[in-house]
C-alpha cells in the first residue's frame, strides 16, 4: 500500500493556485524587491561580535595572547565586510518603503552608508567591553547562586539579553533601521527576554532568570538596576491621532532611576510613571504611578480565600497571616 | 596523567544494565513499534511552509514574478511527499494506540488516508494566506513600535506562533493526530507562546511580546482579538470521572468575543467565562466569571505596603495613590 | 557604488584597539588559561543521554530489540569519554578560580577523577530511568490534553526541563562544578523553565505549559508535585554579611510538600514558606508564610474597577461577582 502517484498530477494547479495569491498589494510577500537584511547573517555577525566582545568562551577555544589578535583581526575584517552589506539592505528598504517606490534604484551610495555606520560600530566595541563588564559584576554581585563571573559569561540568559541589547542599541543611535530589532528578537527567542533596542539603559544592569521579562521602546533605566523575571515596563495605553491610527514615537515607558530593584512578576506602566533611586518594588506590585526615591513597595494583605482540612471550613482571611 | 582506559572495561557491563530496562511495558521507550513522525521531518515542514506562505522572506531570497513559480513548485512537490509519509506514520501510531496493537501490521492503507489528506492542507494554502495577511494587519495596527509590516513576517514572535497555529489547526480539523501538537510546541519553543492547535481563533489576531501566553485547548476567541504577554486563558479546574480520571474533551477553556483586548498577565479563567465583544481586561487582572460586552475591567486600589526615606514609616495605603 | 576598500585599512589599527582591552584582570576574557568546558560538547552529552533514557523516539529511529544494545553501547562508549574530558575540565577550571592560579599546571588528576565521576553518572541511568517513567506518568494523569504518553517524551517542554534537570541534579550530588548549571541554561533556553540544578525534587512531577517557572537552588519539593505556567519558587530577600557581600547557600527557597498543586502564575517566597502536603494554592496568588496540609488559598474578592457601556459609570465592585 503506498500513496497514489497520480493524484500528485494536481499539484501544478494548485502551485499555480498559490502563485497567484502573490499580488503586488499583498503585504506578506517580498517579490521582485531588493533583498531584505538576511536573518542567517545577522545572527552570525552576533555571534562574531560576541566572540570579539568575549574572546575564549564559546566558538574559539584555545586563544592566547599570542594568537588572539590574528583571530580577532580575521573576525574584525569579516564583520566589516558583513555588516556593510547588511545594513546597506536595510537602509535601502528603510529608502523604499519610506519613498513607496516599488524597485531598487536610487541615487544614494548605500553601501558607503553601511559601510560607515559598520565601521562606526566596530569603533565602539572596547566602549562596549567597558560597560558589559560591568554587568557581569552586576550579576555576580546579585546571584547567591553564581559561584564565578566566567558562568555569567558563559550561560546567564539575563546577560545574553542584555549583551545583544547592548549592540542593537548602538545601531539604533547611527540610525540603522530594521537590523537592531532583528537581533533583540532573535535574543528574545534565546532567552525570553523582550528588551526594545530603542530602551534607555544604564550600566550594572542585571536581570535574574528573565523569562518574560518586557522593557518597552521608550524606558529609561539608570545605573544599577536589577531585574526578576517576569516584570514588565510597559505602556498604560496607546494614544491615537483624529483618523484613530497610534501615535508612535511618543514617551510611553517607565522611568527607572539609579539603584532600583523589580522583583518577580511586577508590573510598572506609563510614560510618566518614575520609580525613585534606590527604591525597591516587591514580586507582584502592579504600578502605574510613581513613587518617590528610597521607596519600598510589596503586596499588602492579599485577599485570599482559604479552606483547610476535609470539613472545607472557612478561615477567616484576615487573621490568617499570609 | 589522564584518565585510565582499564576502567572502560566495564561499560559493556553497564550497558547490558540498561538496555535490560527497556522492557516491553515500561512506557518511555520505542523499540520494534512502527516509527513515529520524525521531529526534524515536521520542523522541515513548517519551514517550508512559511516559505509558500511568505514567498522571498527568510531562506530564499532573490524571487519575483519570473521565477517564484518554480521555487513554489518545487516546494509543493517536497511538502506533498513528507506530509503524506509523516501523517501516515502519525495515523498508524494512533491506530496501534487505540488498538492496543504491539506491531505495526494493519489492513489500513494509511499511505492513502496521509496523501489525501496532505493535498487537502495543501489546498487550503490560499485561504491560509488571506487569513495570515490580516494577522500582519493587526500587528502593524497594533503596535506603536512597528514601522513596517514586513517587521513582523520577518521577526515578530507573536506573528510566528499565530502561523504554526493556523497550519496545526487546519491539520486538527483534517482529523490528523500527534503532528498539530509537535507543531505547535516547536512554536512554543521558539517563541515562549503555547496555543493549544485544537483552539479556535478568529482573524485579525495579535499577541505583542507573547512571552508566558498559554491559550487552552477549548478556547474560542473571536475576530480582532488582541493579547500582551503573560496572559493565561485556562481552566478553573479539572473534572474527574467516578475512577478518578480526567475527563478529556469537555469545553474548560474562556470565550473570548470580537475586539477584546488583554493587557499583560491577566488571568481569565474557566469553560463558562466569557468576555464580552470589545471589552478591555487590564494588566494582572485575574477573572473567573463572565463579563458583558464593552466592559473595562482593571486593578483598583491595590493593596500595598509603602515604606519610604530612611525612618521605614508606613505611609497610609488608602491615600498612597498608586 | 560600494563601500570603498581603503576605509578597510584603519580596520588592524582598530584591531589593536580592541585587543589592548584584554587585560589579565579583565573579567569577561578567557586567555591563555585552561579551556572551559565546551558548550556545544555538553549539549550534545544531553542529546546523547537522552537518546539512552528513551530510546527510539528523537534521533535514532528503527531500534529494536535486536540492535538497541550496539546503539546504546556505542552511545555509552561516546559519553564516557566526553563526559570525562568535560568533566575534568571543569574541575581543573574551579581548583584555578579557588587557588586563584593563572595557568593550568596542577598535581591533581583532574582527567582520574573526571572519569570516575563520568562513570558513576553511567551507572545512575537505571534510575533515571525509573524516575523519569513517574514523571511521564504524573504528565499523562495531569493533562486533559494529552492523547498519549508519547506525546510526553517526544514534545512536552515540562519533561524536557525535568530530564535535563535530573541528570544536571545527579551531577551536582557528584559534586561536578559548572556543567549542571550549563545544562539547565540550555533547558530553560529550550523551554523558558528555569530549574536550578541544585533544588530537590520528588518523583511524579509535572510542569504544564512551563514557561516562565523559576526553582531556585534551596527549594524543597515533594512527590507527585504539579506546577503551572509562571510559578515562582523564589527567594524574599537575600541576606549580605558585614561587609554587604551575599551570604551563599542557605536555604532561601519554600519547601512544597507531597501532593501539591501551584497554579499559574503563583508565588510562593521564602526558605521558612512551606506548603503542607496535598495543598492547592490557586492562579496568581502569592505566599510568603507557610500553610497547613490539605490548605486551599484562591484569590478572593479581587479589587477591580469595571465600567461598561457607553456612559462610562462605575459598577459597584463589591457587587460585581468576578
Amino acid at each position: 500500500m503506498s500513496s497514489d502517484f497520480r493524484l500528485k498530477e494536481q499539484l501544478p494547479e494548485l502551485t499555480e493556485q498559490i502563485v497567484a495569491t502573490y499580488t503586488p498589494d499583498d503585504a506578506i510577500n517580498h517579490l521582485g524587491h531588493c533583498p531584505l537584511p538576511s536573518y542567517t547573517a545577522v545572527v552570525e555577525i552576533l555571534l562574531d561580535l560576541k566572540d570579539v566582545l568575549y574572546p575564549g568562551y564559546r566558538r574559539k577555544t584555545g586563544l592566547h595572547a599570542g594568537n588572539v589578535r590574528y583571530h580577532v583581526g580575521s573576525l574584525i575584517d569579516s564583520l566589516h565586510d558583513q555588516l556593510t552589506t547588511q545594513i546597506a539592505r536595510a537602509l535601502r528598504h528603510e529608502h523604499r518603503v519610506q519613498k513607496k517606490h516599488m524597485d531598487c534604484e536610487s541615487d544614494i551610495d548605500f553601501e558607503a552608508k553601511g559601510q560607515a555606520m559598520a565601521i562606526e560600530l566596530l569603533k565602539r566595541i572596547p566602549e562596549l567591553r567597558r560597560i558589559l563588564a560591568t554587568d557581569v559584576q552586576a550579576a555576580y554581585d546579585g546571584d547567591p547562586a553564581c559561584q564565578t563571573s566566567d558562568e555569567v559569561v558563559f550561560c546567564y540568559p539575563g546577560f545574553e539579553a542584555i549583551t545583544v541589547y547592548r549592540i542593537a542599541h548602538q545601531l539604533v543611535k547611527l540610525h540603522v533601521p530594521f537590523i537592531p530589532r532583528m537581533m533583540t528578537e532573535w535574543a528574545h527567542k534565546q532567552t525570553g527576554i523582550d528588551i526594545h533596542p530603542g530602551a534607555t539603559i544604564g550600566d550594572h544592569f542585571f536581570i535574574d532568570h528573565g523569562t518574560g521579562v518586557v522593557i518597552g521602546e521608550t524606558c529609561v533605566i539608570g545605573r544599577g538596576v536589577k531585574l526578576y523575571q517576569g516584570v514588565t515596563l510597559g505602556a498604560l495605553s496607546f494614544k491615537t491621532d483624529d483618523d484613530g491610527h497610534l501615535i508612535r514615537g511618543t514617551k510611553r515607558h517607565p522611568t527607572i532611576e539609579d539603584g532600583v530593584v523589580v522583583y518577580a512578576n511586577a508590573t510598572i506602566l506609563g510614560g510618566k510613571t518614575t520609580i525613585g533611586k534606590d527604591s525597591v518594588i516587591g514580586s507582584s506590585v502592579w504600578i502605574t504611578k510613581s513613587v518617590g526615591p528610597r521607596t519600598t513597595v510589596v503586596l499588602e494583605k492579599p485577599q485570599l480565600r482559604v479552606r483547610s482540612g476535609q470539613n472545607d471550613e472557612l478561615v477567616d482571611e484576615l487573621n490568617f497571616q499570609i
